[in-house]
C-alpha cells in the first residue's frame, strides 16, 4: 500500500462540459486499478483551458460583474472537481469497488515577495487590441503583453506554492482511505497579509502544486500523467532518446543542457526534481493512456534519487 | 458540545466578488462564537443570485460553450465556498482560535421520478423575448415561462434531496473537529441511472438540503439564518405576531392556514418541520445579524417537537 499524488493535465479535459465528462470516463478507468489496490490517492488537476473559458465568459458578458482571476480559479475547482469525482464514483460503482471521493476547494499559499510577482509572465484569458489592452492597464491595472502576433493578452504571475491551506482535511480524509481531489488548477493562490489570507490574481503551476502536495502528504510517488509516453532528450532530432529510469543527477545535467521545453516539459521536470530531492522518493512522468502500467513502473519515465 | 447545521441565504452574499467578500467578513464574525465553543459545524449556503450570474455570463458570452446548470452550480460551490472558508479562516486567525475549515464539492441525490420534474417551476438565468424563448425550447429543450411581465425565463425542477453523496467525507471531517462547508446551493443535483450518478438541470432548495444534511450528520439543531428576526403569523397585518417558541403541531396548523409565503418563508418552515419531525431535535429560524444570540436561543423562532 503506497501513497500517490496524481497530477492530471487540464488540456486532457476537452473544451466544454460534454467533452470533459466523456474524457473523464476514460481517466477514471485509467486510475481505477490504483484505487482497487487500496492505495492512498490525491488527484491534482490542471485548469488552464477551463479557467480561461470561465474568465472569458465573464469578460464577454455585458450584464455580469468583473470576476477576479482567483475566483475564476475557485469556480474551475468546482466545475472540474465535480466531473472528476462523478466519473470516478461511477467507475467504482460499475466495478463494484467503492471508496468515498470528494473535491476540496483549496487555497495554496504563495509568497507576496516571490520574484514572479515582479515579472508576470503567464498569459491568461482573451486576446485584445492594443487600444483595449491600454484601457485595461489604466482601468484595471492589468499587465498586458503582445502574444505572438495574435494580439494583446493579460499576463499574471506564476509564483511557487509554499503551503496548502486545507492540508489537514486532505490528511484526515486519506487516513479514512478516502480519495481526495485538491489544489485543482494549482490551487487558489493566496498571500498572507497581517496573518490573513488574501486571494491574488496569479496562476500556480499545477505540477509544482502537485509536488508540494506530494511532499506535504508524505507520498511515495508523484505521478504526472500527460500526453507523451516518456520524457525525451534531444526531442524531435535524430538523436532523440527516451528516458526510462534516471537519477536526479542525470536529469539535472539534461536540464542544464536545455533539453526540456519551457511551459511544457520543463515545469514537470522541475516539479519532479523538487519532490525527489526533498523526500528521496520517486517521481514518474507517463502517458495517461498507460496510467495502469505507469503505476506498476512498466511505462513512463521514472526519476529517482 | 453540540452539532449544528447552519443554513445561509445566497441573497445575503451580494452581487459580485468584492461585495461577497465584504459581507462574508460579517458572517464570519456572526458564526465565530459557535466555533469558539467547539461545536461541530456544517455550513450550507444558498446560491440563487450567484448561479444565476454564472449562468448569465456563459449565456451572454459569444465565445464560450453552453454551460449546463448542474455545472454552473458546481462553479458556484467553488466560488462561494472559497470566500466562506477564507473569511472564517481569517476571522479565526484574528481571534487566535483556529480550526481547519474546508469546502466540499457536493452532489445531492434526487429521484428522477420526483413529481417536481413533471412541473418545473423554479425560474433561473436571464430574461428572453417570446421568439428567443421559443428557439431555446426547440434547440435546447428548455421549459420557458412568462415571468410577471418581465419576459420569458427558463424554469427547472426543484426536486427534494434524498441523500448527500459525499456524506462520509463530511462525517470524517466533523470527527476531526473540522468545519465543513457542503451542499452549497442545495448541492449539485444528480439522479441515479443504472447505479451511475448523472448531473441534471435542476435546483435543490438549500433549506431542504440543510434539513437533509442535519438529519444525516445527526445534528442537535438546524439553524436557518435569514434577514428577519422571527417567523411571523398574520405577517404585515394589524394581527401580526412573532413566533418565539413553537411546537411542530402549532406550526403545522399555521401552515395549513397559509401564514407563510411561498418561495420565501414557506420552504424554510417545511425544511424545519421535516427535520424536527424526523429527528425530535430542534430547528431555529433567526436573523443573521443576531446569530450569536440565536445560537444561545435568545433570538429567533425555535421550533421543537
Amino acid at each position: 500500500m503506497s501513497r500517490y499524488v496524481i497530477s492530471l493535465g487540464g488540456n486532457a479535459l476537452g473544451n466544454d462540459a460534454k467533452e470533459q465528462k466523456k474524457l473523464l470516463e476514460h481517466v477514471a478507468k485509467a486510475i481505477f486499478p490504483l484505487i482497487k489496490q487500496n492505495h492512498d490517492i490525491v488527484i491534482v488537476h490542471g485548469n488552464g483551458p477551463q479557467v480561461g473559458m470561465i474568465n472569458l465568459a465573464f469578460s464577454e458578458s455585458k450584464s455580469t460583474p468583473i470576476m477576479p482571476f482567483a475566483e475564476c480559479g475557485a469556480m474551475s475547482q468546482g466545475y472540474i472537481g465535480f466531473h472528476i469525482q462523478n466519473a470516478i464514483y461511477n467507475e467504482m460503482i460499475s466495478k463494484k469497488h467503492y471508496r468515498p471521493i470528494t473535491t476540496l476547494v483549496s487555497q495554496v499559499l504563495v509568497d507576496e515577495k516571490d520574484p514572479a510577482f515582479m515579472h508576470p509572465s503567464k498569459p491568461i484569458g482573451s486576446f485584445y487590441t492594443k487600444e483595449q489592452a491600454d484601457e485595461l492597464t489604466i482601468k484595471q491595472g492589468y499587465t498586458m503583453v503582445e502574444d505572438a502576433g495574435r494580439g494583446y493578452r493579460r499576463v499574471v504571475a506564476s509564483p511557487k506554492p509554499i503551503d496548502i491551506i486545507e492540508k489537514s482535511a486532505i490528511l484526515s480524509l486519506l487516513e479514512q482511505k478516502q480519495i481526495v481531489i485538491a489544489a485543482g488548477g494549482g490551487g487558489i493562490p493566496v498571500i498572507k497579509k497581517d496573518s490573513k489570507l488574501i486571494g491574488v490574481d496569479a496562476v500556480i503551476d499545477k505540477d509544482h502544486a502537485s509536488a508540494k502536495m506530494a511532499e506535504i502528504i508524505g507520498a511515495d510517488a508523484l505521478v504526472i500523467l500527460t500526453a507523451v509516453d516518456y520524457v525525451f532528450i534531444n526531442f524531435n532530432t535524430p538523436e532523440q532518446k527516451k528516458l526510462v529510469d534516471v537519477t536526479v543527477a542525470e536529469v539535472e545535467s539534461y536540464l542544464k543542457d536545455n533539453h526540456f521545453k519551457k511551459g511544457s516539459m520543463l515545469p514537470k521536470i522541475e516539479a519532479c526534481l523538487n519532490f525527489v530531492k526533498k523526500t528521496n522518493q520517486k517521481a514518474v512522468i507517463a502517458n495517461l493512456e498507460h496510467a495502469a502500467l505507469a503505476f506498476e513502473q512498466k511505462s513512463g519515465t521514472i526519476i529517482h534519487p
